[in-house]
């Protein structure tokens, strides 16, 4: 007997209380490991979550997790080959293994970076800008995300084992939330040699990640209000999910990503000769045999303007001929196994349902030369093309989950689009295409049905990800039969696992909750410039009002003369006295902004370091020739950087005129020193 | 008998084919109108809104849109005392009526407001930059929001029926969705009056109204994939909606608002001698009384240090003491009555059951003195206060839906968020402090399970606009028991309404999806300077590159002198030479943006009439004294302005120096005439 794969609960690894069931080779057959969760306390594993994971997370800022991610991935890099090992035992080729084990380890980096360069270093994300509430400016809005004092579950799919744990665990952690993973059965030893990794490695507190291996029977039942549960997999699954008391009376918040039944288009533009044709075809062909199209992104429905249909498929069908198929680490072998025996006989069940109306192309679902491997033994299957006839309904609702695909044709852009809907909502489709006018046409007509959508062409083809790989920086997850999730985006992704809570308040008291000076709010104003205080001595509020200074016709003249920005409104008197907006010479916008920088700056060398941007600049009152302007400038924000011996500092400026009229608003952008003088 | 309450379907007002039940005034008993939806073709409504209503609003900008929720506000206006005088009927003061009638035409304009200033003059909103997916350029990422080909039903609560219908139809409305509104029976008849003021005005496209009064069996059944259902209302009615089918098979998207256990904390800082003291005690009968309690942002649970309250539990005794309960239309009133005597009997059930662990205060369930009213026919009651006994758990799980509240103490800031979060999640929290590392701990415990927070203390007090009232700016729901929804929040409500996808493709071909210009897609360049370009003639791609320019250390010196702007990097060698990101004299960055506007900016009169604001800017490379720069300038959005004859042009500014290195980018905010010359 096999070894019985542990779980990691509450900082140790446990096993259950019986043999558990064999989980099968995908190519040989052999038994991998054991599996069962009998006898592991899941109420357990969420209280641990709670009282030691939660709050050493959220001790930290984003900045701080984003760098534990990076160092995870790096730790993870390490091992890549043993879970490439692993990998091959659930089917998978050494491309398909990229995919997971590389997907994975890069969105980890993906989101390291995310995190240090779009939330703060704090713990705290303002959403938006301040709201006036009232013409008197006491009473102000600001939203906020805060974390949530909860738990991230996570119910994987089997086809990404380690993609699937980080995309969803590395969103959660940077959001503040502990992660209890829960993967598939049928490849949860390639996961839980990941868990064990990350657990060794000892680069995340204790109790942000736990490992529950088996039946998460019990799991949901101890999660509430500020819990989630992120789900991958079937929509049979997904429904008892949302049909579950803790969703539907506990609050417990669901984000569900299902299969469906993504299409690809191909333009009525595209000829054969045309590069797009291949783009198509490699596309829909690529597709079908990657991780033996077990992806819920996959391309199931391939749709090509009716007189196209012949070429594409025989185009497809030429392709698919040259697609070895067998041992998966045998390098000449281009498809694996599907992940089991079970997976197999589903798919050939969804190809009868599928032969309703349409009929076979390539392949047969009953038989396959295999390399290198025993075809009686493994989960060993032929790409499957399939050509739907006129009208077929069945391609439009049946998901076969592997390495199967239907040709279907279109008559026009609304034909396609709506074809594309009956899908009842995916997580990708892709448009081929290098025409404008048709790319704007089915994209906006697909967009609402779907979660991601790549439009293909000779241009973008040699840096395109294709139309299967959800990447770190783009949403996942589609409306509908999609399962109406949204997973990554970037920051989107962290924000999802927060809570949005709409702030109320006098300035002052948004300023001391949220650490970011609101504007209405108190400024500080001492015998030190702010510009030689370095980080440490800086505060939020700190102010230098500037003196006045006359906007002289001479310097307007100047200016233009000096940078040869001669446009009349500020140079020809006449001219300038018929434009709507002024009515007469005003200073220019960026006189004015240079002017106030002269008022505020403090020239000698000293924490301040350089001006790196301006944010949000908008001119409100011309300057007229002869005007006073003066500037007060306050520390909005501060923002030390991790590594770095500096950080940023967003100040507000605010240029006035003689009358108090506001004349410019805008953030100036500055690197200071974090000590000064700067240590050695 | 008085008459049926009409349905608006598909165009028409129809009947019922039943005689209905009775709706009864809630201080007379008399009955107002009879309901019912018997032979009402739901499904019907579903047809007619998504082939006929929402294909016209979409076709119209967000612009266009937000200018009809104007329009429909000053109608309505028009049209309040009518509205005042049915809302009586429902059991209103004048006090009450406001909040649900203007505050309801408030929204609309709001929302009017918005639109323009927070959406595009298009149908597409843009989410988020542009995302660089490969190295070269030719592959980049851009989220989008379009409009979704589906329904918004609103299925309202009895207690705000102008209001609910208003603030859920202005940003489906602007997001591009037809409504089909299902207001609650008991206040049926105040909605029906405002739909068919709303459709007599004609203002709003025909099919993007229809009004369901009486039951709505059947209507979710014929809602799919791209339609919604905002939900108001109880955890139970609720709880059904979360199991149906439409939602859990269907992918029907499903928004609840359920009502909440609120909290207020007074703070610990402040005493019976502070203005915050009273403050809370106002917020408290405030919130007791309008609207009779019948709010689901009502403070239900008031939480004081255990030392203040007995001096709390007086100052609102002595209050409530002197609130008139009767006659809703008596201007002396300032209670009205509840609005049935079943709602009645449930508040007389809750109070029971709360007294298992607290103690009456204030009030008598089951006696009032009314005044100018029948106290035997309405469903009239007093105002009730409640004091916990130590470790009550009823006032965490138990809400009385009417003029009740219930005082209980806390030990410590903990205690107070611990308390506050036994709601499971709240609609809306409030902290009276002054203090504000109280405001700072209490409101961050509080934000996860809240979804707005008021921090309120003498600063905020006079523009405050309360505890009870969500404002359209801010987002509207929470989490947990408060049902998990967000409404409202300014542009957060109508993207709510959208479907985020993530567009994948080359710079052209997003371009011309987007229709704005993404960095990297072609640039147009042409012999007439696109400054002499009015609107009309603009095109997204336009471009002038600019000559090149040489800085000398003359401009920067003669900079420095003219703005004042002497910092070292510009003027002082040695120290500039030491800076860590110079390493020698640099060019101020505005020096290096007025240089660009002198190379870019076309002098003489033309269609740009100002350049009103920068965006982005930021400084890439530093400019030694003796670098070349140039710039491209190229339009990115074309905005116009429904109201005036020009709009806004957002230009691509990119500064390069001779060795191609950006050196600054930023967008550029010119007005452009529609046409030039200008008309009359």
């Amino acid at each position: 007997m096999s070894a019985l794969l542990e779980s990691y609960v509450a900082g140790s690894w446990r096993r259950a209380t019986d043999d558990g069931t064999p989980v099968l080779d995908a190519a040989t057959d052999e038994e991998v490991v054991r599996i069962s969760a009998t006898g592991i306390d899941r109420a357990a594993m969420v209280d641990h979550a709670r009282s030691v994971g939660g709050p050493a997370v959220r001790a930290l800022t984003f900045h701080e997790r984003a760098g534990l991610l990076k160092a995870l991935g790096q730790h993870l890099s390490g091992v890549k080959d043993e879970l490439y090992a692993l990998s091959a035992r659930t089917g998978a080729t050494r491309r398909d293994s990229l995919v997971d084990v590389d997907g994975g380890i890069g969105t980890l980096f993906a989101y390291a970076s995310k995190g240090r360069r779009e939330l703060p270093n704090d713990t705290v994300v303002l959403d938006g800008a301040p709201e006036p509430l009232g013409r008197g400016g006491t009473f102000v809005g600001q939203h906020v995300y805060t974390s949530r004092p909860g738990v991230a579950v996570q119910i994987n799919a089997f086809n990404f084992p380690v993609w699937g744990l980080l995309e969803k665990l590395a969103p959660a952690f940077l959001a503040g939330l502990p992660t209890i993973v829960k993967p598939a059965s049928q490849t949860a030893y390639v996961t839980e040699r990941v868990v064990r990794h990350i657990v060794d490695s000892g680069l995340l507190p204790e109790g942000s990640l736990q490992l529950l291996c088996g039946s998460p029977e019990g799991l949901l039942e101890a999660l509430t209000v500020q819990d989630s549960v992120a789900f991958t997999g079937s929509a049979s699954t997904a429904e008892k999910l949302r049909r579950h008391d803790a969703v539907v009376r506990g609050g417990v918040r669901l984000g569900v990503e299902a299969d469906s039944l993504n299409c690809s288009i191909l333009g009525p533009d595209v000829t054969a000769e045309d590069p797009e044709f291949d783009l198509f075809v490699k596309g829909v062909v690529t597709e079908m045999t990657v991780k033996a199209g077990q992806k819920c992104t996959a391309i199931r429905r391939a749709l090509v303007p009716a007189p196209m249909a012949d070429a594409v498929t025989e185009a497809i069908t030429a392709r698919l001929a040259k697609v070895t198929v067998g041992d998966p680490t045998d390098d000449a072998v281009r498809m694996g196994a599907l992940v089991s025996l079970a997976q197999r006989d589903e798919v050939r069940r969804a190809v009868k349902a599928l032969l309703a109306s349409s009929d076979v192309v390539f392949g047969d679902p009953e038989h396959v030369d295999v390399v290198g491997a025993d075809a009686t033994a493994g989960a060993f299957m032929a790409p499957i093309l399939l050509r739907a006839r006129p009208g077929a309904d069945e391609p439009h609702d049946v998901e076969p989950f592997g390495p199967v695909c239907t040709v279907m044709t279109y008559d026009g852009l609304d034909d396609a689009v709506g074809l594309a809907a009956r899908g009842r909502g995916s997580l990708v489709g892709s448009l081929v295409t290098h025409d404008p006018d048709v790319a704007r046409t089915v994209t906006l007509g697909l967009a609402p049905w779907h979660g991601r959508i790549l439009v293909l062409d000779r241009d973008s083809a040699a840096e395109s990800t294709g139309h299967g790989s959800p990447l770190p920086p783009l949403v996942h997850g589609g409306p509908g039969r999609a399962g109406g999730g949204e997973e990554l985006g970037g920051a989107r992704g962290v924000l999802a696992h927060m809570q949005r809570t709409a702030l109320q308040g006098s300035p002052d008291l948004l300023t001391a909750v949220t650490g970011t000076w609101a504007p209405g709010a108190g400024r500080t104003e001492s015998d030190v410039h702010p510009f030689r205080k370095s980080l440490a001595e800086l505060a939020v509020g700190d102010t230098i009002r500037s003196a006045r200074r006359t906007v002289s016709p001479d310097d307007i003249a100047r200016f233009a003369e000096l940078t040869g920005d001669t446009f009349y409104a500020h140079t020809d008197p006449e001219a300038a006295a018929a434009n709507p907006l002024f009515g007469g010479i005003v200073a220019h916008g960026y006189l004015v902004v240079s002017l106030a920088a002269g008022l505020f700056v403090d020239p000698d060398p000293g924490p301040v370091l350089a001006n790196f941007g301006v944010d949000h600049l908008r001119f409100l009152t011309p300057v007229k020739a002869g005007d006073d302007i003066a500037v007060t400038l306050t520390v909005k924000q501060i923002t030390p950087r991790s590594s770095a011996d500096y950080g940023e500092v967003r100040w507000d400026a605010l240029v006035t005129n003689a009358d108090g009229d506001p004349v410019a608003t805008y953030d100036v952008l500055t690197l200071v020193a974090k000590t000064w003088p700067q240590e050695a």
